[in-house]
């Protein structure tokens, strides 16, 4: 892992070999072997009608329904390393956010399978696959495809930023919007979480990967499951949680208002017993700025920065990657599936390396 | 191929050791050697709202949404067999369908590539994480669970079917009720085959399997693709299409009254060019009943024979299958997940043997 991560960097100077050689490279060089694979529902709850069950005349009296629950997809390599990986994805995505890339190459599911993790797919509860809520909603099919362009920092539409590591043909554009999906039901970073601690008491002690939205469910994740032994966190973009007494004031941004959440101080210190690593890409500003894409990320950077020390003030071990500073830049808000997305899985084997998590 | 098929029919005569031995069997045997997998979007639209967007104060003007499109998730074995499997779900169900059995065990997904073949695994446009649609929906928390337990011929609310192909334990129900996932758009046939037909062309010649609510679509995927080389269709539902002038009448039941589809005659003939075979399950009367849940089934089986005998009659290569007259019984509407589904998948293999598309 150490050679490989030298490699890597070594190869970051010129950024434009990487691009072109991880883009034409063949998909699959080796078979993977899988000793196991399938999916299953796991936590969530029932919700039943009053009344008696007529089943010549059916109506909602007394019938149930089965709701609020996690979907993942697991496989196993054939000599699994010690800790699996759970992958929990974002706003608007599913588990699809760790396949197959937007522009056709393998994403973290099967690059960390290659090096002998097993994983599991999250769908959180009320998206995707585990689409039945406990709660009513109305889908709309609003159109967001421009403002996910800028906000996932692919550029500002419709130029894609210089350098960045995304492939600009159309038909990897189309697949990148294709990815999204609707939630089925509010979004509710508590029951997400209870999901989630439900799965890691399934899959025993685990690293947890999460991208996005997905930061916050992962943090209370951890403060409820100790079988959660790491996280790394892809640009955790909400949900910063602070011990009562040293919350930091609210940020606000030409995109809105990033506010901290508070939490209990016994339960902020389960957050530092593991450690943590979370990574955000290029193209985020120091300085305020009106171009909402990215000011929208210069807050987020900025609360990281003060999550990670009030963690580290506190005993624990949180280490916050700006890409750009190490070298590596050109990254989306999606550098899990970004062109240089095995010099990303080569940054974080290294760490789950030098933690001995591997 | 062929011992297969005849050890599986020639065990069946003893259904009570078939289903202990299913049950307890290993789940992998031997690894799974995967030579590609990955997931991507196919079909669907874009749909623009007039105006001009603004990257600082973006409403919806100017913006696009991508919709419609249906997901797919695919393995390919080492040496895979010249067709792929495309596996289309029913109602209330994904891609899912097709993976873990209820009770753990491996679903066709799996088993399917453990016979080489190369496997696709659909979510159709407007469900699980081909979530985004074109139109606006409602979704509410409607209690089903007693309903669908009837209407799968699990057996009569709360009693199981004696020798029912379905594990009781509590746990098995219970991930059975949590792969319901609900439409995130209005249910539309034609749309899900532009999808499907969109995927044939990206596989080339392929095999299709369908469950239930996905057998509508499967015949108007194969009217328009030729790619679709055969139809293994499991418990069609409905969307029984016929040829102008050979409609049958509507057939009213405990359940509501089934409606054939009209076609054109031209369309039709495309359906006699292939070899498809449809398999029914057991504990479906002949005879009208007041079970709503058996009720159901009666019509549709009856419809389905006409509609094999429609294809015949004009040239075509239709087969039904109604497993207890081979001596199978005891399966639900989901055969593909019941305890006895290696031994249907043997069935299916034999077929697809004897049309020479393996």
């Amino acid at each position: 892992m150490l050679s490989r991560a030298i490699t890597a960097a070594a190869v970051a100077i010129s950024l434009g070999v990487v691009a072109v050689a991880a883009h034409c490279a063949p998909a699959s060089p080796l078979p993977l072997v899988i000793r196991e694979q399938g999916s299953f529902a796991i936590g969530g709850t029932v919700r039943t009608a009053p009344g008696s069950f007529d089943n010549n005349a059916p109506t909602s009296a007394g019938q149930s329904i089965h709701a609020d629950h996690l979907y993942a997809f697991y496989q196993m390599p054939e000599n699994p390393r010690r800790l699996p990986i759970v992958m929990l994805h974002g706003a608007y995505q599913s588990g699809r956010s760790w396949e197959t890339t937007p522009d056709g190459r393998e994403g973290f599911q099967t690059i960390f399978l290659r090096r002998n993790f097993s994983t599991y797919l999250v769908d959180q509860p009320r998206r995707g696959r585990a689409g039945n809520s406990s709660i009513a909603t109305t889908i709309e099919p609003v159109p967001n495809d421009q403002l996910f362009f800028d906000q996932f920092r692919l550029g500002t539409w419709p130029n894609f930023f210089e350098g960045v590591q995304f492939d600009p043909r159309p038909e990897t554009l189309d697949q990148f919007f294709r990815s999204v999906t609707p939630n089925t039901g509010p979004y509710d970073a508590t029951i997400i979480s209870a999901a989630m601690a439900a799965l890691l008491a399934k899959t025993g002690p685990a690293i947890l990967f999460t991208h996005s939205q997905g930061g916050e469910p992962g943090w209370l994740t951890a403060i409820q499951s100790a079988n959660v032994k790491a996280i790394v966190a892809f640009e955790p973009g909400s949900g910063f949680v602070f011990p009562k007494g040293e919350v930091p004031p609210a940020m606000p941004s030409a995109a809105g208002t990033l506010r901290p959440v508070e939490i209990a101080p016994a339960e902020f210190a389960k957050l530092t017993r593991i450690p943590i690593v979370i990574y955000y890409g290029d193209n985020i500003p120091t300085e305020p700025t009106s171009e909402r894409g990215k000011d929208n990320w210069r807050v987020r950077l900025a609360m990281a920065k003060l999550w990670v020390a009030a963690v580290n003030r506190d005993g624990g071990d949180a280490r916050l990657v700006h890409l750009p500073d190490i070298g590596i830049r050109g990254n989306t808000h999606f550098m899990m599936s970004d062109l240089n997305n095995v010099q990303i899985a080569d940054q974080v084997s290294a760490f789950l390396s030098e933690k001995h998590l591997d």
